[in-house]
């Protein structure tokens, strides 16, 4: 069977520089266009500087890349260096760029890579604030119906949020972008805070990438100490959620992921609660269920997959 | 010691009944001064009635009723028949109440009672849409440190809602006044669906209250029988929560029970999540910690003690 | 003909203090049931004082002054210090008054009044905030039917509002309270400041009441001068609107009031316009037309009238 | 000196119709860089092709016209076939176009153009919903300081809304685009219905037109005609509001317009006051005057300047 083909959209992150290079590491199931980058958790010259550097530390030079918009569609934009440092990517130290993004903005190759591909060919997983993607169909609606599926990271339901008390920060950032995705009518689904909260990353599965002696190794070894460093108020563990490395978990092994298809629509309107995904868990309001929504997931074998993704890796 | 003093506000329903009945049967330990009515399951007059009734099945005549507020603050009166039946309290076959609720207003009532009571010394328990205790707040702000506690069955977290998506049903019914009750500075403690959700009633525990050979507990199993068929669509099992009767649950056995002591908002602006309680489990908002938050109840302590409750009531 | 039976709730403020003694000295027209004072211009110790103040200086010892709400339905109060001095009557000085408030509280006062009347008897006139009829109509909604008219100084169309820049002070004080009143399908007559701005008081007229040489006359002068101070980064003139008279002006000489009926909802969500009162002047909408907008007035004619009220005072 | 750079961004509709012609009609003061359209009054695909038709009707067949977004950003498209018709331009016969809009969507010609040019040469007018300017700020944001000014015919101050009781059309629309754009930092000019509702268009001043002996002229008449059959529960004259003919009115004779300098905030959150204008006519925000709000305009001297204008078509 051929590679399913995806855009990945992102703003790295240490925990999308685990999904990107998990995603790259599995290119027999996974055939990654093209990386979009986004404002999000550190500033757009830094997403995309990581994203340039995190495709060659995955010897993927040949990989385009695309910087997307610098801020969300409604709202200013919020980083979160807090969590991240401010390479965004703190904890590896990676050679410059070889090379620089390309000239299209990622929205316009977005759109013209999906309304040149097949209907139905092209998934988009989003790694970040949604910007990018709902930029695009505002600017042409029809790619709407050629998406295969929008994999996302971001929102959650019990868990409620970890940007505000009601708000996932991706979400949170750039909530109408959320709004206009989920609301499009494309299939929608969603690794929220409820499911990457059970894909917890224990330091000695991050110490086990040791012995795959590669550069990527190394790299993500240190991003992982990095990351892993934040947190200690919430989780009396030193285990971590690797929140973005669930998007191309589930493309990989989709049936390690609990799921509910659900209604989901995205609070735009109150300070208080904006950016919430307001999951109709129990359907108690009859909407139509866009949304299929992770739950928990089989993290042994979800680490598994990763950790022979990064052992195809320089 | 002194029993604790306290005023109990209810919307009768089968679950408030259950409630009244648990605190009616524990007076060495709590002293109703009265009960006040509240518009919310069913409309203010069968609220009146059941209460008047329940109260004399626990043959406690002598109680005082007061009829409140039959509407919300701001919001139309939204009612639950679909969960209670047409009274409230179907299920059950009662005498028809031998006296008259009161003429005093229930919200004049709790204002007078409050005031002319030494300070910290009244308890006010709210089993339903919180709009007496909040009027009450408006119209007389120095009963507020009055008060020495407020304790309500509502609200959520993990849970979300019951009645929309975000909102548990008896917020969302009256969001101004539970909002007006959360930022008034009274210490206020909330069995939320999350706690009330772990007091799961089995069908055996009501059997069970069959050896009491009581008129009361042949009502109360009457009452539950009826008010256990609803929810199948959420419950693979026949148990339900009995949410109401948490809140004297507390107040007996409060070391059953988990807490977290957090900031809550109540959200009043948007359409979509009105009504929930927003609670900032992670103290992201560095907000004043206003609210006791209940979780987890050991539910064998807690089936046992209202067991003995109403063991002593005829 | 039997004089008009009303009840004037108020916050006095300099021009509550004219609207009152305009009412009060039209008897043969105006029967004052009652004054009920709300925290609003001044907390509301001030507007009780104030009011049983006015009472007396009009000759009215005898009129009943209940004390109402301190605080709005929901949010914190907000007071007009900077418009209306620490007194909220700056500019007179007034013997202390010989009677204190009556012990009950203006809402029950005012729900007992309205249920004893025959249907169709009471208009209520709110000079403020309308946080106690708000309170009253929740607290006991069969006054609804039974009410003749609600006149209210408040709201504003073509002039937007001068709290914010979308909401009128009375109404943002407590869009809560307005929005039970003007949704409760009671006939509600609004005196907005588009009104309120044709009723422009001159220096000259205000000059011309020293002839009348009465006691009530020079507070009114002396308040006035105050009051006149206040505006002039908006108005190019000295004269200055006399907001409140618009509500006894309107009841006494209704005729020389331009109107329109339409359909007014208070906005009670958006943190921006919240307070407004949103007037569909072009009935886009369809919605029931609930309010008679006040427009222009007959400026002569008003002050005329408001004169001879005054002349007939000690 | 050289004619004023400017992008004209449309959804005609007839006034837009009128607005394009009175700019192409100035050719020695205005030079029309190309035209962007926008979903809007009809949807984008008539826009584009009325957009495209009105220039040749101007003589302009060289005018590139780029097909904009074809939805608002956030919410679904509303039109107003019933004021302009189905075709947008009811009222005349136009030729099928003779060219097809460029290949280039317009949010992309619109920042590559102002990126390309010096530093505060372009002026953008937008004379529908504001959702490509928006776009192309969230896309690319160093274009805002390169921008000369933006003027936008749409919102109001006193007279409210013209699509619901609080929200003119164009901002109504695509709210978010508007917030986008009035809270860039670029200089804004605002023609709102307070100024284009002085900007009334007479029957004598239509037939007028018939003077000049023109296709352009005839067909003028004719979109006038239809244009002005609606509004007769508004106006109680013929005349009628030419909208989007401020627009270049004020940039060819910017004298005739009064205006004032405010801080205008779009309103998105509440259901009630979506896309309103909140004009802080008096300054009570303290906030930065962000936008010139255009008052009354100089009529005879407007329409002799359009006159004027449409004289030099074919």
């Amino acid at each position: 069977m051929a590679p399913r083909k995806i855009i990945i959209d992102t703003d790295p992150g240490q925990d999308d520089a685990f999904a990107l290079l998990f995603a790259l590491g599995a290119p027999h199931e996974l055939e990654v266009l093209g990386v979009t980058t986004v404002g999000g958790n550190v500033p757009l010259a830094r997403t995309t500087r990581n994203a340039l550097q995190l495709t060659e530390l995955a010897g993927r030079a040949d990989l385009p890349v695309f910087a997307g918009c610098p801020r969300p569609m409604l709202k200013r934009l919020q980083t979160a260096e807090y969590v991240h440092g401010e390479s965004g990517i703190d904890g590896c130290t990676l050679p410059a760029p070889s090379r620089p993004a390309r000239d299209e903005h990622a929205v316009n190759w977005m759109v013209r890579t999906i309304m040149d591909a097949p209907e139905g060919e092209i998934t988009v997983c989003t790694l970040g604030p949604m910007t990018n993607l709902g930029m695009a169909m505002v600017m042409e609606p029809r790619i709407i119906p050629r998406l295969r599926e929008v994999v996302l990271m971001g929102g959650g339901y019990f868990q409620g949020g970890n940007a505000t008390p009601a708000a996932e920060f991706n979400i949170w950032v750039d909530p109408q972008a959320a709004s206009v995705v989920f609301d499009s009518g494309a299939p929608v689904t969603m690794a929220s805070i409820d499911c990457t909260w059970t894909a917890m990353m224990t330091p000695a599965w991050v110490r086990s990438l040791g012995a795959l002696k590669s550069a990527s190794a190394e790299a993500l070894i240190g991003m992982a100490e990095f990351y892993m460093s934040y947190g200690s108020h919430k989780f009396d563990t030193p285990d971590r959620p690797i929140h973005d490395a669930c998007v191309p978990g589930y493309l990989l092994v989709p049936e390690a992921f609990a799921f509910r298809q659900c209604s989901v629509v995205i609070e735009t309107r109150s300070p208080e609660t904006e950016g919430m995904t307001v999951v109709d868990w129990w359907h108690s309001t009859g909407r139509a269920r866009n949304c299929k929504v992770l739950g928990k997931v089989d993290a042994p074998r979800f680490f598994d997959r990763m950790y022979r993704a990064f052992a195809t890796l320089p």
